[in-house]
């Protein structure tokens, strides 16, 4: 290799940083020889490096100020692995006004600063590039920019967040309700100590937003997308779902209709028998919908250090391979030219048009099921599937519905309705039913 | 748009070439949203251009020598869809040599010439693109080259033949023999009037072939794969199969071991709960091992005018952004720098070890499974499952075993000896297991 190595500056050494250490040391041959020069870790920060104890950090030059390695005139790359919005936003843009190209994982950033710091990196003429962002190592991003460059891109659909996926799984496997499921979770390190993010969906929505703005060429929205997370889903609605058919997964959906774009991520009954219904543990899975290339499907690890790592590495590659070449050469960061970028109207959850599962708890009287078919009929929503199961050890009985596809507000409208009858109990559960 | 259009010359408007043509048509807005550029096919060639009927031609200089297309001075780019070894060889040649960047999905061509092609390529500083040589429509080219460039990839296996596919999914579901799968799968345009290079595990072997170059860094090796078909798949092992938890599927396989590199095609039994065991059909997929990011796997369309001509349309743009940038920023064809691909001792099928599946039909005599146990037990094979059936309707008696990891010369050795028991029928069944 005579070329000169690239010299990587390396904000953060946490579990992520570490992998990126690790990757680039293990691999640094077959790295080599893909790129034609070594890809080396030159500078880093870390508030505190006595906690980076996974790797040897020999050759590395540590600071605490993660300012100093952004703006190193000795860095031809800057890896952000530091996560959060400041100072995270702060360093990218240093970086980039500097002309350092920048590669993250971090999506809560992208999701909702994106659109500034990609405007600042085109305006520099510099690469950012984000592969690890979503789905861990699984290389998504790239599948959808180019490997899909030829399609429409009509829909996606992705489990797309780890933890509420082994939370679900053990769920579903174990009966275990969501507190306890959660608790093994973190006692695991697949949840954080404060989960709010993970189960309540909202790094699901930073995901999703990032995919379909690369899959439609639409701006980052993340204030356009409908975010629902796990902590409704019970063991029963896990175990009746399974009695018709159906898994509850914790989904990311983009989709184009007539209508305008949906961008939701919400908990969901898929049928068992598609690939995303059979996709458990901390595993992730995007399908994608082309319209040449028709339906796709990526899975692997979308989390860890290493999978993190993996997808930073090739973003690393890509960028040693680009530096130095003319801008109009570089893959555009969203996949469409900046100047095609169309906002896009993004519909409001009311309009959205998809099968509902409801479940109700109703006291053991003759008529109830007659009601709550009535109601669906006055507001011509068909059932698709029903499944009513008798009260045992003096529990009241449930009902539970799957509707063919109906616009939301007019299942609210039904659900309003059943509320209301004298019957039926507080306690009512309703996810969307996908069939993808 | 300001910048030209880039102007492509199609080789052949057989379904491929149709649904180039369609496909930069029907989305011709999206890619030059993509690329900065619109891509225009502006000649073609065909031999019988009135057999192209599913697209409109218009605008197209259409001529019958395709040789006049890809030497044309008014083309930009060669897309060979005319399949085969020759002519398809002199023409990619005859475009290499005036400078033309070559897009093709010829995988009999690469994986036979492509030592020969890619050094032609290097030496000129153009770009050969071949992502839709294998998985139809599905990244899987991009995915390893480029998306695991971080990693050291261990092994790779797929279900990379979709004819193959669609016969055992057939024979599974509806407990057809071999021919009368193929007869169908030939009424349906699933198999080629002449079947051989797919039924014999031919095409799976070209395509691994490809895979297991940019995978591991090393020249284009067909000659060294072990090469089986599915023509001796039985519906009777594929019951036993099931019976025992597995599914027969045709995979390509491609691993390092310590010994060296295994590179085969054959037919496989897989456990039922693996992602390999159900996919059905016409459907291709591909897993990944890297020691970074783990298992990674995708599925997709494997064929079809409008999934390989996604894949092609994607290697165009790849090829419109990198057109007038210096080599050196170029992804390299073979994943690897030309000057780092590695000879790699490829395993004799001899060596290889792995479990086997292995039925004899034996006449209905007392110590039947002891000899045959007897004789496993002599070459120090371990049994993992076995199962007896009893003879009914006048047949005989049936043994299939499933054996723990072996090494291949060994469990020849024990279907020797088995063989020669005397009661055993000249019906035997062997295949190989695997547990991706």
């Amino acid at each position: 290799m005579s070329a000169a190595p690239l010299r990587v500056g390396l904000l953060g050494l946490g579990t992520v940083g570490q992998g990126v250490v690790r990757i680039l040391s293990r691999n640094a041959e077959e790295i080599a020889r893909r790129v034609g020069r070594s890809v080396v870790v030159t500078h880093a920060s870390a508030r505190d490096v006595s906690r980076a104890r996974e790797v040897s950090l020999a050759g590395i030059e540590i600071v605490a100020d993660a300012m100093q390695v952004a703006a190193h005139a000795d860095v031809d790359v800057i890896v952000e692995a530091i996560g959060g919005l400041s100072p995270a936003k702060e360093l990218v843009l240093a970086a980039i006004e500097r002309g350092k190209p920048v590669v993250t994982a971090n999506k809560a950033l992208l999701a909702l600063q994106g659109n500034a710091i990609f405007e600042a990196a085109q305006r520099r003429g510099v690469m950012v590039a984000f592969e690890a962002s979503v789905g861990g190592g699984i290389p998504v991003i790239k599948a959808i920019r180019e490997g899909l460059a030829g399609n429409r891109i009509e829909a996606l659909a992705g489990i797309i967040n780890g933890t509420c996926n082994y939370i679900l799984t053990q769920m579903s496997e174990k009966g275990q309700a969501f507190e306890d499921a959660l608790a093994d979770a973190q006692r695991l390190g697949y949840a954080e100590a404060d989960p709010t993010f993970d189960v309540e969906g909202v790094d699901a929505a930073h995901k999703l937003t990032i995919l379909a703005s690369i899959a439609f060429g639409m701006p980052l929205s993340f204030d356009k997308v409908s975010v629902e997370g796990i902590t409704k889903v019970t063991p029963q609605d896990i175990k009746i779902a399974r009695a018709l058919g159906y898994r509850i997964k914790h989904l990311g959906i983009a989709k184009r209709t007539q209508a305008g774009v949906e961008l939701r991520a919400h908990a969901t009954l898929v049928p068992e028998d598609r690939l995303l219904a059979k996709v458990d543990g901390v595993l992730n899975t995007i399908l994608l919908q082309g319209n040449a290339v028709g339906q796709i499907g990526l899975y692997g690890r979308g989390a860890g250090g290493d999978a993190t790592a993996s997808a930073i590495v090739a973003d690393l590659v890509d960028v040693a391979r680009a530096l130095g070449s003319d801008a109009r050469h570089h893959v555009p960061a969203l996949a469409f030219q900046p100047a095609s970028m169309c906002e896009l109207s993004v519909m409001a959850l009311d309009d959205v048009v998809s099968a509902h599962y409801l479940r109700v708890t109703v006291a053991d009287e003759p008529g109830v099921l007659k009601a709550i078919t009535s109601i669906l009929a006055e507001l011509d929503i068909s059932i698709e599937a029903i499944l009513q199961k008798e009260p045992h050890d003096g529990a009241d009985a449930s009902v539970a519905v799957i509707t063919s596809q109906v616009p939301e507000h007019r299942f609210n409208e039904a659900l309003k309705r059943v509320r209301q009858l004298p019957f039926v109990r507080q306690d009512i559960s309703r996810f969307r039913v996908e069939y993808f």
